[in-house]
């Protein structure tokens, strides 16, 4: 079974590159990549806060939180 | 032919983590990932800074550099 990620963005351009060269470069054969557009999807702010995420782009894996360089903090984002 | 990536840490928890956990998930059909510790090798800081790298840990994939998470600034280091 493929272990899941979740890349949570808001459409930054900072968040596209991101998720065009890191998120979508995870090897398919082992993880279920997810995209969340946080600007879009606001009712998932809270999951993603509760995941360790502070700020876009990041992405969740393996139980971590991995801020990928910086876009927008989350509190922006309410 | 496999497109090259280089994971640039300075052996700190948090660079160690991102290894791990993002480095290694990178499709190994498509991308070469070389892992390059900074503290170790400061001749290849020069090139780090290059290529955008500011802050370990950084991962440089597709030409652009992407900080993931902070463990230490490269100025840290020299």
């Amino acid at each position: 079974m493929k272990e899941k990620a979740v890349f949570y963005h808001a459409g930054c351009p900072v968040c596209i590159a991101a998720e065009q060269q890191v998120a979508r470069a995870l090897d398919p054969q082992r993880f279920e990549v997810e995209i969340v557009h946080l600007g879009q999807e606001k009712a998932r702010i809270t999951e993603a806060e509760a995941a360790g995420v502070r700020s876009v782009p990041a992405l969740v894996i393996g139980g971590a939180a991995f801020h990928i360089n910086f876009g927008a903090s989350l509190s922006a984002l309410k």
